[in-house]
Parts: structure tokens; sequence; C-alpha cells
């Protein structure tokens, strides 16, 4: 197997993705959500990159459930932000949930052309790393990264999946992910542009959620056909 | 002092630069060509993003001399391609350098509107580091990267210098230079993506000349209001 990861979303569309399974992190919060969401008991999300095209979406099915966030703050409206703790503890019947988020978004449709999406977070690397080892693709990891920028816990996050992989062979962003990982204690992501970003807002209790790790055994994926995903497993 | 490292040039226009030192970085080959070049005796160098460009300042100017490369290999009727070693031992009396490369030229456009752009390469990491610390402002590190994604040895190179500053505050993409430094034993760079491809190209001297670890004292600097650079010492 072959592995790279693209330490910058600002690199999406210029990386090979064509027959890989391709990860997409965004552990501070969009992929830590819509697992906790789907775990919780919704059925399905559908990522949109505009605030309008979830109103449109919901103008055309009422039932649909709009979740997102801009500066990290819920989109007035909207039934829900993008705080995995507004889900978590949650018994749904059931919900389609259409989502929009700043970093998020933008991966998981930077992840297309790819064999498969999968989405992962720390409370998923460990599962999402048994699954993609399943699949036996070659694997390309995006970190979602913070406003179009390289982000620390998600490229942190690929590089512990990594770990978990044990690759034959490592790109450059792949082996640098994995020294990145190494290289930082778990804690101190806390400490990352993105981690002060939530602290400075008054989310401690989403820092501390979005850290914890390998506490799930659920695998989000995305059909980049229909635009909807769920859990795998 | 602060310091932060771009780490794809993807990114370059997305990061504050205003009253930083910026240090741009081609290891392969721009700016260890640049330097080589000048401490040759060249006087000065002009770095322009278009072939076209730089025939037309030719043109006005017939004593410039033309250097650069398209896929590594030079442009058909310029005086240079883009390789250290067409310098290196030669003795000029002067001369004015329009250069065009793939990753090094966008590299140092990319520094624009920072205090001051500084040229650095392995050659030169140590004097570098000694100019930027008696710069004293904070610095931003520009890896040129490889056909405007992430580069190996360009970070690496990063890195070290930053293990020369040891600046009081590092951002995220420092801390992770750093790590990338500290984890890559220096002849693994052979291996990048990029040493690859000069190798497979038959650049073998090219690779080791531009490996060589602090061998110069010459520190290259660029005046974004003439867009001419040369030897600061």
């Amino acid at each position: 197997m072959r592995a790279e990861v693209i330490l910058s979303p600002a690199e999406f569309g210029l990386h090979e993705l064509a027959g890989k399974t391709a990860v997409v992190i965004d552990v501070f919060r969009f992929t830590t959500t819509v697992l906790t969401a789907l775990e919780a008991g919704m059925d399905r999300f559908f990522p949109v990159t505009d605030v309008e095209e979830a109103w449109a979406l919901k103008g055309a099915q009422p039932n649909y459930l709009l979740a997102g966030e801009r500066q990290a703050l819920r989109i007035p409206g909207f039934d829900f932000g993008n705080s995995p703790l507004e889900h978590y503890g949650k018994e749904y019947s059931g919900g389609d949930l259409v989502c929009t988020t700043t970093n998020g978004t933008a991966a998981i449709h930077g992840a297309k052309g790819s064999r498969e999406v999968v989405l992962a977070c720390l409370r998923s690397a460990q599962a999402v790393a048994e699954y993609v080892l399943e699949q036996g693709n070659d694997v390309i990891l995006l970190p979602a990264g913070l406003k179009g920028t390289f982000s620390l816990e998600d490229t942190w996050c690929a590089g512990l999946i990594l770990s978990m992989l044990q690759p034959g062979e490592l790109g450059d962003g792949a082996k640098s992910a994995l020294l990145i990982y190494e290289g930082i204690p778990r804690e101190e992501l806390r400490q990352s542009l993105h981690g002060q970003r939530l602290t400075s807002l008054g989310l401690h209790a989403d820092l501390e959620f979005c850290l914890e790790l390998n506490c799930s055994s659920g695998v989000v994926v995305w059909n980049q056909e229909s635009g909807w995903g769920g859990l795998a497993r």
C-alpha cells in the first residue's frame, strides 16, 4: 500500500486521487460532529458549500435538518451548529442532515475523484484505519485545515492513522505527517491555532470531546454520486 | 521572535507577511543556483514569471543574461539553465541575470509584502540564520515546493534554519518543519519526490551540490521595489 497526505487544503485538486481511498479529516469539528450525529441515530448527511444551497434543499424537503457554522458559530435559523455535543447521547429515530462548515465541506468536495471517501477524526481513527486496511487500496489523507491552510491537529490525526496502516510506501507528505504525529503529544493539540480559537470562543467541552482517541467504532463514508454520506459500520 | 513556515506554496497569499523577514527556500535548485552565480561574480538577478517577460527584458537590454528552466531543463536560447554547477568556480566580472524557474520565482513573488526577502538554501542556511537573527524581525519561511505543492527538502531546510534561530514562538507550520528536519537525515532528501526527479534526469552532481550544508557565507536578498536581488554579504 502506498500512502500520501495532502498537507494543505490549498493543494486540493493538485494530487492524483483516482483508485485511492480518500480519508477526510476535520478533527475540530466537522468529521467528529458528523460521526457523533450518525451514531446518535441520524440516517445520513449531505455536505454543501453554501448556506443558500442548504436553505434551497430544505425548501424542497422541509423535513431536512440544517447544521453548520460560520466563524465557528451556528448559522442563524439552522437546527444545529457544528458541535458534536449537540448530538452526543441523543437517540434520534433517523433524520437527514444537510451540513455546511468552513473547512470540512470543502475537504469532502476536495476528495472527489477518489475511489471512496471516508471521514475520520481522532475518536474514529483506529476504526477508520482498520476499514482502510480491509479495502486494501492506496490511501490519500486530506486534513481539512483551517480557512484553506495547514492545520496541525488534522495532520496529526493523519499521522496517527498512518502509524496504524504501516504502508509499504510513504509519499513526502505522509512521511511528514508521521513525524508530526510522533513528535507532538496529543495534549499539545489544544494549543494548535484552531485549538486556541475554539478555546477563545469558550468551546472547551467541544475541544476535549474532539481530542478523545479511538473511542468510537463508527466509520463514516460519503458517496460522491448521491452526495449523501452515512455510517458504513 | 515569532517564526512560521508556510508549508505549501499553494498557501502563498493566505498568510500575514507585513513586518516580517521572509526567507524563500528552493534547495533544488533555484536559490542554490542564484547564490552560486552571485558568488561567482554576477552583480544581480531579476526573477520573472514568464519566458516571454525574460525575452522582453533582454530585448530592451541586450547585455542581460537569461537563465531558467522548464521541466528542469534549460529554456532554448537562454544563456544558462538552472544548474548551480554552470556557475560554480567561475570568475565573472559582473553581469545581470534575468531568471525564470518553475518554483523559485513564484516563491519570491509569494514573499511580496514582507519587510525583507532573503533567499536561502542548504549551502547558506547558517549564514542566513545569522543574518535573520541580526535583523531581529519575526520571520516567515517560504519553502518553494514543487509545482505548487509541498516539498520535503525545502521544508527540511526551513526546519534547519529554525533550529538555528531558536525562536521564542513557533507557529503550527514552524513546529512541523522543525520535526521534519529533526526526523529525516539529510541523505534521505535525495529520495524526496524532487530529488528522485533530478536523479531520473541524470542531475546527480547538481543534487549532491545542492545538498552540501553551510559551506557558503553568502546571503542573497531581493528588493521588492526594484525587482533586483544580490548578495547582502
